[in-house]
Order: structure tokens, then sequence, then C-alpha cells
């Protein structure tokens, strides 16, 4: 679907405009949005507005790196907008192209933000008149970057669970989860850095004064966009730390577990040798025929047996 | 609560100004506190002052970096004073907005710092007539970067026992408290590298004359923040080899409780087989019957034990 | 073999042109293709073209890093186009001469990017009179280029494959694909970087106004580097993910192990220990002619064997 | 301690001037040396130069990093020098203001290099017209930097020791000393980076012409610095390589003496319990009364324990 | 030895010079090798030449950092050879000094490529007017630069040697090559990357005019060097992922061989248990007297064993 909103010369904004029959001239500025279009409608992309076939194809095909291109009368945009369903994270393009007094709009999905700064259109404030194609950009780019934040916050509180583990999950669970949200932080990464060196790209050159003359509000995403760097590094670190503390506590364990062991082993192994011995059928062992032989047998096996253990103790193997 | 002191033209601070009656033009300079402050006195940001929208948006939400934004008659800062409380680092804000012949300075929690600046208005000494706003807030800034210190010393401290673990600590609790000292580190990071990096820029600039006209000042706070960086990173790097130094050390007694284990079996397991065939009920076995067949036996698990214990001394398995 | 191209000044383009009668001045662009060249073809690089010494030299030896020089009047390129067989990447080296009104293809393997863009002069579009010599280098590059993808995505599906397991193979096995995958992905990340430094140095420099005239078609390569040298840094961190959560599993798995061996031990020597004391043969045992000796000893044995049993569960080994 | 030397208008080097009646224009160029000055004396840098408070602030406090401070009229240095008391670093910082025709050196602790520069003004060359408060700077420098080297070998030597381990010391023992190295490497990394730094800094700046006028002998010390900084960096390398080969051996060795357990263990198991059941006294046993049952059990024992050995010899497990 | 070499102003090469008589204006340049040069030869530095004392202490000093210095009328290069002798890698500096018409290299050990470049005086080209101090400075770089290719290479056969290990070496063995690799990795790049640097300067800096003029030609060395470079930085990565391989592998049998071991001993423990059970002697053991006792005993014995088998099989413990 192809919609379109302009700013008459009297301030007034309008939505029903037809493609077909689009007179640039009679707007201040319009605002195109092609909102998941079909294979026809792509095709005003080139025949309406004569974009550069580079910037089309970009358009049409799998996801692109965040960025902008410079050509002769517009600059093309690529935004990804993200979205978590069902613990995914689904990233979707979101592309402008913006020049002369217009702004259009990309999308294959539905975009929530979009959609949104369509609907504020209805009610205008009152400086509806300093608006122009890039406030319409503006709000849409706000909003995009806005909607990060919760992703990144919900996975810092995963972080938080996995680290106090209060559900009391096994280790292999665990790490499971730790994997997960490592990953999806290496995915957020691969949005939010490009988005952010897109951001300083367009404060820093000269040739979109449509930034230059609300350098304050966009600067203000770039912000936003610098904080959630800084969340995702910072927080792969610390998934980083909580696995290898997770892995020393692991290992310290296993130590404890064999030390157990050996302990059990080594006290008994003797004590069974012992009792085998003289449970040998030899016909002459002349211990067997003592008086207090088993009494003995009994007394050399308990002394050894609580010597071996206070040896144990001493060596502090059961700290 | 709103604060408001004001230098006279005359060189004398005043600190009974009413928000509400105030007559800018009648002082050098004024220092407005807004601190822990009301909404309703939170709208004196926009309705007195007329800041911009998007440094008062900052001022109201949660934490954001530490940053200055440069606004057409005022520059507003974010920076980040830094408490301990029952072993936990908490974070506030505290924000300034500098423009000519004003300082406002905004913090939603009671700051130490600012107190400590409003309080020494009081005294003030003989050069008095030098001071402006730039000169109320590097002494706020001085503060809050001093104050940086003992919490970067208390972890120092802290990790030195870790290593030398006086106490005899569990390895457990150990691994614990150097995964909360590394999260601390990390945590502190966030703040001393973009609070380097204000103040870098804050030298760097050119649109803050008050900064320039006190160079030195500025440059001594960017000094701490310098070395500060130094050392969070370094104790990161230490943490790192301490934990590394543990396991390693883990892993190296794991071996020798391994080794004490095998020596015990590999000894006891064919003394304990050859009892245990002279212990079977067949009628017919020969060595059961010879007059000295026990002595024998007795004898072949002796020689059996000691070459096998000598066999593994010469190993090497007792170092 | 030597095969040349030119188109006429009639904006025709021809292809019988042979090396040994070349009047350059006869066309307005020509592109000699040296296809696999026997070293008696090679002389003309010389003989022919007169390229600068070293160039020739590069041309000659073993692979080269992706790099452009400058001569005086031509520029030499190194690329790497590179194809999969049998499980294994092969780099070749493309190479070019860019000059007044020619470039000069060299390439001593096959290269299929090249055979597609000679094949595409046959059916020249109607805009024909607007290429020229960097039309045909662009083509090139940008087919060697997206040939990269696939390779990528391949080792993307790989890793997919490892992290999920489905085929249920073993942990050698897993180790040792993750092991050639990383080794693909740094391998192919030295093709990568410096095709991407190449790009960007094409798109700054000056001295390259073929470059400088399509700027935007370049630049679109040089933003599918971007992509490709971020994919290909992030799936080296995924290696190292996917190895790390490997690790953890595998030890946490080998406490288990240790666990249930430690628990079979500690409850069954102690029990084996008592069977062995009433297996003695000592002729004075008091517990053997006990009329419910028998029983009290199982009954014994029988409580000893489940206080274990339960006192391991109460201190949550079976977790 | 306050000393001072001055060189007279006709170039001798004169020691004997008193701080209290010092007359600056009697000399070309004049050297102030506070050599563990009392709390007294460190008041003539206010009283008596007039330097900057809050380079004096500087002096005064614990440990800063090296830098220079520029000041209206005189340039405020701090540099570290370390001495190896009993096999710890200890830093102390030598500080120094440089101005038109005066060098302060000042120092809280003894300092060998500005002693031997002291001793080294009785006997000056036939150039001593040249010197200048400059080539004092830099004969200090030179050997405070040249005195890093000295540590830095003994270091290289300790880690030679361990990785040869020629004393055949306990893992344990070793590592703890690979420990204490990587912490003495991070420790002057600590001092070498940051006066690699100042060095750069005093090289690229215009405000030293001192420093400009003998560039390459300051270049000299930048040169040391820069070799410095990379034998540190490249022996934490090692260290860590150390470790890491320790570990995998140590992991290796693990391994093999549980494969000794393993093998004694399943051979030893299935024996033991064969005799067992020969030693169980049912009274309805046919194979106890045969003729040559034992010899029959004695046989498939042997038969048993020779497979189970191959069968491991086979497997690979003796390698 | 001191040997000369000139160009007499009819561009004859000539050799049969001598220091003690040399008249510079003789030729049109000269270049003097201090091949292993006495101490006594090691004078002419100063008193023939009036090389700056900074970089004569250089030449008789250990080991420097490669590098270049300007003087006022020379400039001094420190580079280093690398040579392979009993699988040591061993450096060796080579140092230049070059100025208007002369250069002097200057080397302890003898030097294959001075010798080489020195040889090839004896057969000059037809172009050798063109030859000037520069030509047989690129030379002998050229040539010390090409000598760390086999170095490289042999190192990466090394490499593959202990991947593939082929010769069944044990770990212990593998792990201590594989550790020398990489400590010869880190010492080849402590050569390299300072040479790199060194060329980058030399083609960057304006001063040395003999660069200039023949720019392609060091420009093909700096490219070598990026290239060897970039191969000691993926070797490391190489050597450190082999390592990890070889870590999770040895990790993994580890935890193979506790399997076994855990499943004999939980196989053989009961069984033994209640063979000793049978072995007591109590007087009144009721089964002891059962007809079927003792095969009632062998079957229940063997439903224990092969159950527990199943259990461990149908619980992935023999994949
Ligand atoms: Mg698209
Ligand atoms: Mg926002
Ligand atoms: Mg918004
Ligand atoms: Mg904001
Ligand atoms: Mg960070
Ligand atoms: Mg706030
Ligand atoms: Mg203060
Ligand atoms: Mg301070
Ligand atoms: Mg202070
Ligand atoms: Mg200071
Ligand atoms: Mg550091
Ligand atoms: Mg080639
Ligand atoms: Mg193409
Ligand atoms: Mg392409
Ligand atoms: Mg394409
Ligand atoms: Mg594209
Ligand atoms: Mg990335
Ligand atoms: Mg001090
Ligand atoms: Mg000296
Ligand atoms: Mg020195
Ligand atoms: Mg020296
Ligand atoms: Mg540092
Ligand atoms: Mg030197
Ligand atoms: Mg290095
Ligand atoms: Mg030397
Ligand atoms: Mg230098
Ligand atoms: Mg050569
Ligand atoms: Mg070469
Ligand atoms: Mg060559
Ligand atoms: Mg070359
Ligand atoms: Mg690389």
């Amino acid at each position: 679907m192809i919609r379109i909103a302009g700013m008459t010369r009297d301030h007034q904004i309008t939505k029903n405009i037809n493609i077909n029959n689009l007179d640039r001239n009679a707007y201040k500025w319009i605002w195109v949005d092609f909102n998941q279009p079909t294979e026809e409608e792509i095709k005003h992309l080139d025949s309406t507005f004569h974009f550069h076939p580079l910037a089309i194809e970009d358009c049409i095909h799998r996801l692109q790196r965040p960025k902008l291109d410079h050509y002769e009368d517009h600059t093309f945009f690529v935004t990804h907008s993200i979205q978590q369903r069902e613990d995914e994270l689904h990233k979707e393009e979101v592309n402008f192209f913006l020049g002369e007094n217009f702004i259009v709009s990309f999308h294959h999905a539905p975009s929530k933000e979009v959609d949104t700064v369509w609907k504020s259109l209805d009610k205008p404030p009152k400086d509806v008149e300093n608006w122009d194609e890039y406030y319409v950009f503006y709000e849409i780019l706000d909003d995009i970057v806005d909607d990060y934040f919760p992703l990144l916050y919900k996975l810092e509180d995963q972080l938080d669970k996995i680290e106090e583990n209060t559900q009391d999950k096994s280790m292999n669970q665990l790490m499971d989860e730790l994997f997960d949200t490592r990953y999806s932080l290496l995915d957020l990464r691969h949005t939010i850095n490009p988005m952010r060196d897109l951001l300083y790209r367009m404060l820093n050159t000269h040739r979109l004064d449509g930034v230059m003359k609300r350098k304050e509000y966009f600067a203000d995403i770039y912000d936003h966009l610098l904080k959630l760097s800084d969340l995702v590094t910072s927080n792969r670190e610390l998934t980083a730390d909580i696995r290898d503390n997770y892995l020393s506590l692991n290992s310290h364990q296993a130590n404890n577990v064999m030390k157990v062991l050996t302990i059990i082993t080594s006290i008994f192994a003797p004590l069974t040798f012992i009792a085998g011995i003289y449970g040998m059928n030899f016909q002459y062992m002349p211990e067997l025929t003592w008086r207090y032989g088993y009494f003995v047998a009994l007394g050399v096996m308990a002394v050894m047996g609580v010597s071996l253990f206070i040896w144990f103790k001493w060596k502090g193997w059961f700290k």
C-alpha cells in the first residue's frame, strides 16, 4: 500500500493524495509511505521518483547494514527496526529517501514506528508550520531507536536472573540461556553500532541541511545510540564474567567431589584388604586361632581408619 | 527545593533570593540549585529559564551517559556522582545548565558535593570578585570526581584481600567476591570513561569561555579522570589474573588429589584380588595346604605393594 | 590466451582484435584479458604495454595482498577471487592495469567473473556509449565481491548445524568442524579486509577519475565489503562462544559423572568392608554364632546404604 | 634540603647559592633541587617561585601519572623514577618546573639520578657554555629512563627461569612467581606508557624551545621508551603463553593419571568379583568340587585380565 | 673490515678506495661498508664522517628497535636482519647512514644481504648511471625483507605439522612445539612491525628525496612488510585456535575415560558386595542351605549387571 500525506501551502495536512495524480508543487512537502508495497507499487520508486537504481536495489534485496548514500538529488537511508516475537529478535529494514520537499519511507514489513507517526499527523500541534520532511524523518528515527531500549533492558533482566539463579535451574540450562543472551547481544550490536555510525555521519556531513537545522534533535538520538552501544559492550563483558565464574565454581566443585571419592577409597581400600587377608582359607594361619585375634584385627582396622581420617583432616581436605 | 544564590554588583554573595521574583539583572551571576525538586518546581526549567525541551527531558528521565549539549543560549551538562551504600555503588545524576551569568544545578537525590560548595559560599575568600558561575561549576565537578577515588581505592583493597586471602575463605566465596569486584569496576568504568571524554570535550571546545579562562583547573580534573581510567583498566586486568591464577592452582590441586586416588587404588586393587583368590572355597587348592602358604602369600603381597609404591615414587608422582 | 575487446569510434564493440597488430588509437577504449597466459604471452605486459617491472613481478609471483599501486601512466590492482572446491577455499589472483582508455586483466586461473563480463559484451544495452574501461572494471569487481557472499553464508549454515547438532555427531567431530570453520573465517578475513581497504582507497584517492565518475557504484561494492567484514568478525566471535559453551557443558558433565562414581563408591565401599569383616575366618568371632547375627548385619548394611543415599540427596548431588 | 647550582655570566658553575638571598639575574641559569624538602622548604615553591597552586598541590600529594602542564610562565613535569628493593618495585615521583633560565627539581625521596647529575656539575666538559637548564633536565630524564631497563631485564630473566624451571620447583610456586611477574609488568606499564606519551607530547609541542633545540636527544629517550613499551607488552603476552602451556600440560597429565586409574580398576574389578563368587559359602556350588575348578578359575581370570590389558593397549590408552 | 666502493664521474664503479685517503669529491657517490669493524675502525664514524654521537652510540650498543633518525646532514637507519641457525632465530642489526652522495652501512655480524649487493656491483647493468646511494640502500633493504619470508613459511609449515600430527607425537611434545612456534612469531613480530612502521615513515616523510625518486620501489618493500605483518597476526591467532582445539579434545577425552571408570565401578561394586554377603561366615544364613541358592544368587547378579549396563547405554554414556 502506498499512502501519501502532504502539507498544503496554508499549512493544512492532507492525507487523501493519490500517487497517480500527484502534483508535488501543490504542497510545501509530502511524505510517501511504501507500506508493504506490491511489486507493482515498488515500480513507482523508479517511474515516479526516478531514484537511483542502486538505492532501489537496496530496497528490494535482503537486509543491508544501516547506512546513508548521497545521490544527485536525494539521499538514501537504510535503518533497522527491531521487534521481539517469541523470544527471538526480528530485524526489519525501514528505508528512507529524502530530497527537496519530500520524504519517502519504504518497508516490506508493517512498521509500528511509521504507523505511530502517521497517526500523529491527524492531530497537528500549533507550530505545525515548522514541520517539514526532516521532522517526519526525525520522529520515525527517534521512535525506532527508542524501541531498542526495552529489548536491551529485557536482556539485562535475563542476565540478572541467570546470575542469581533464583529458579534453581540446572547448569546446563543456565549455560544455554547465557549463550542465547550473548548471541542476542551480538545480534543487537550489529544494528546499534552501524546505526550509531550512521547518526554520526548525519551530524557531521554538511549535505543534509534538514539535519543541520535541528541538530540538537538528531544529536539526542545519537546520544541514545552511544548509551546503547555502551550497554551492549558491557553486557557482553558481563556474560563472559558470569560464564567464567560458573566455570571456576564448577571446577572447584569437581575438585571437592574428587576429594570425597579419594578419602572414601583411601580409608576403605586398606581396611577391606585386611579383612580379605583374614578371609583367606590357608590351613596354617596362626592369627586365626588366637583368642583375641578378631578383636585385635578390628582394633587395628579402627586405628587405621581413624588415623587416615585425621590425616586427611590435618591436610585440610575437608575445607 | 529550589535555592538561589547570587553575587550582587558590589561582590556580596546573597542567598535569600526567591525564584518567583528573581531579577537576573540585579546580580553579576546567580546559582540556582534544584535540590530534589517537586514536579511543580521542575516546571520552572521551562517557564522561568526556557531551557531546551530535550535538556529538560534528560533531567527528568532515567540515568543518562555523562555528556554535554550545546543549545542556543545555554549548555547542558550531565554528570554522575557516585556513593557507596551497603557495599553497592549508587549513581546519581547531577545536571547543570550554564549560560550568560547563571548556573543551574539539578539533582533528584541529595548531593553531598553540591551541599559542600553551597556552604562554602558563606565564607567567601578575599578574591571573591573573581568568582563567577564557572567557578561554582568547577568546584562541584572537582568534588564529584575527587569522590570517585575512595571508591576505587576500596576496590583495590578488596582485591588485595582476595589475592592474599588472609581470612582463609573458601574458594567459592573468593570467586564470588572477585566477580562482584569485577562488576563494580565495570560499573565504575561506565561513569569514569564518559566523564573523562566529557572533560576532554570541555577542554577542546571553544564555545565555553568560562572553561577557557581557567583551563588549568579543568585540566586538573581531566588529569584525575585519566588516572582513574588507568586504574580501572589495570584493576580489571588484575582481577582476570587473579582468577586465572586460582583456576590454575585449582586444576593443579585436582591433579594431585587424583594421583593420591590412583596410587591407593593401584596398590590395593591387586593385593585385595590376591586375598580374594585364597578366600575362594575350591576343594582342591594346593597352596592352601602348604606349610608356609600363608606367609608366602603375605610376602608376595608385601613385595607387590612396596614395588608399586617405589614405581610411583620413581615416576615422580609424589612431587 | 590473450583476448581483446574494443569499442570503436561509432560505439560498436568488437572482439576480433589481435595483440600483434593492435592499434590503440582506433578504439575509444580496449579491454585486454590475459586468461591463463603462457610465458610467451606474459612478455606482452612489458613489450607491448610497458608496464612497470614491479607490477609485472607481482603478476607473476605467488599470492599478493589485494592492493593498488599508482605508476606513471597506469594503476595496478591486485584483487582476490575465491572459489570453493571440495570444502576448501581457493583464492585466485585477478589483477588489473588501468590507464588512459584501456584495461588489462590478468589471471593465471580461469575466472568465472571475467568470463561473465566478457560474455555480457555480446549483448550491449542501449546506453553502451557510456561504457568505458572503468565500467568493465566495476562489473568484474562487483561480481568478484558478490561471489564472497555464498561462501560466508555457507559457513554460517555450518555454524548453525554445529550449534544445533541435529545429526548427533560426537563432540570430537563437532570440535573439528568448528576449528575448520574458524580457520576458513580467518582465511576469508585475509581477503575481505584488504579488499575493503582497497575499495576505501579507491573511493578516497583523486587519481582515479573513472572511479570518481561512478562513485556511487564503487561505494556500493565498498558497502558489501563492510557488511562482509562485519559478518566475518561476528561469526568468529560466535565460534568462540560455541566452543566455550561446549567446554562448559563438557566440564559440567564431567562433574556429574564424577558425582555418580563418588556416590557408588561411597555407598558400596563401607558395605563391602562390613561383608569382608564377617567373611574373616577367626575362630572366635562371637557375632557369627548369634541367632540373628546375619539379619542384624544385613539390617545394619541396609540402614547404612540408605542413610548415605539420603545424605547425598540432601547435599543436592542428584541435581 | 634545598641546594642550588647556577652558571655565572662567565660560564662558571657555582653551587654555594642560598635560597634566601638568591639573585636570579646574576646567573645565566640556575638549578634548584628540592631534595626531600621539609614542609618549611616546600613553601618556597609558592613564596619564592610563585608556581601555580595546582602544580604545587601535585608536588605534595600522592603519586600522580607522569604528565606535563603548561602554566603561564613555567611548565610543570611529573616523572616516575623506579627502584627495586627486596623484589618489590618502588615508584618515586621526581617533578620538575622549567621556566625562563631556571629548572626546579622536586622529590620527596632521595633520587640516585638527580644526585648523579648534581655530581657531574663538578667536572664540567669544555663545551659547558652550551649547557642550560634543559641540558640538566635531559640528563636527569635520560638517567631515569635508562634505569628502567635493568628492571625489565630482570623480569625477563625471571620469565626464562620460570619457563625452563631448572630448579624443579612445584607448579604451585611457579604459578605464583608467574603471577608476580605479570603484576610487576602491569605496574611497570603504568609508568612506561605515560612516560612515553609525555615524551611524545614534549617532542610535538612548540612551547618548549629547550626541547626543540636538542630534539634528537629527547627523541633518543622517546626511542628507549618505545622499546620499553614493546618489551612490556610482549612479555605480558609471553606470561600468558607460559601459563596456558602449563595449564594444557597439567590437564594432559590429569588425563593420563585418570587413564591409569581406569585401567587398574577395569582389570581388577571383574577379577575380584569372580574371586568373590567362589568365596561364597553356598552349600551347593558344583564348581567348587571339580577336580580342576581352581585352575580353571585361575585360567579364566588370567585370560580376562590379559584380554582387558590388550584391549586398552589396542585402544591406545598407553600412549 | 671497512670496504669502500664508489662511482667515478664517468660512471665506473671502483672498489679499491682506502678510508685513509678518501676524497669524496672524486666520486658521484660512495658506499662505505663497516663489515664487523674493529674498535679502531669504528672510530672513523666520528673522526672521518662526523656522525651524530647518539647515532654512533646506537651502532655500538645492543639491539635497537628498527627506526630512522634525522640529523643535520645525514639520516640514520636501524634495520634488523634475521637468520635461522639450529631452529633459533638470530637477529642482527644492519645500520645505515645516508647523506649527500654517500651511504655507510654498519653491521657487527657478517651480513649475507650486504655481501650479495656488494658482489652485484662487479657486474653493473647498462643503466648503471641511474644508480646512486639510495639504489644500494634499496637493494640491501629489499634483500633483508625478502629473507623474512622463508622464516615465516617455515613456521607455517611447523603449524601444519602440529595441526595434522602425522608423526603421532605425544600431546606433551606438540604443546611444546606450539609454544615455541608462538614464541618465534612473537619474536618475528618485534622486527616486522617496527620495520613496517619504518618503511611507512620513509614513504611519508619529504626529507628523503632518494626515497621519493623511487617511491614505487620502497612501496614494494612496504607491501611485503604489510603482508608479513598480516601473516604473523593470523598465525598467532591460528596457534591459539590449535591450542584451544587440543584442550577441548583433551577435556572431552578425560570425560570419556571417567565414564568408563564410572560404568565399571557402578556395575562391579554392587555385584562384589553381594558376593561378599554370601562369603560371610554367619552360622545361620538360610539362603546358603537352599538347593538353588547359588544359582539364584548368580542369576540376581547377572540381572543386576545387565540392567546397569542397559541403563548406562540408555543414558547415552557409550556415545
Ligand atoms: Mg531491502
Ligand atoms: Mg528518543
Ligand atoms: Mg519521539
Ligand atoms: Mg535525550
Ligand atoms: Mg563500556
Ligand atoms: Mg535525569
Ligand atoms: Mg575542591
Ligand atoms: Mg580534584
Ligand atoms: Mg582538588
Ligand atoms: Mg592535580
Ligand atoms: Mg592499563
Ligand atoms: Mg601473481
Ligand atoms: Mg554485477
Ligand atoms: Mg555487488
Ligand atoms: Mg550488486
Ligand atoms: Mg547496494
Ligand atoms: Mg561487529
Ligand atoms: Mg607528589
Ligand atoms: Mg645520561
Ligand atoms: Mg638513555
Ligand atoms: Mg644514554
Ligand atoms: Mg596503563
Ligand atoms: Mg639511542
Ligand atoms: Mg609488540
Ligand atoms: Mg647496535
Ligand atoms: Mg625517532
Ligand atoms: Mg633485490
Ligand atoms: Mg622484495
Ligand atoms: Mg624484489
Ligand atoms: Mg611487489
Ligand atoms: Mg589479519
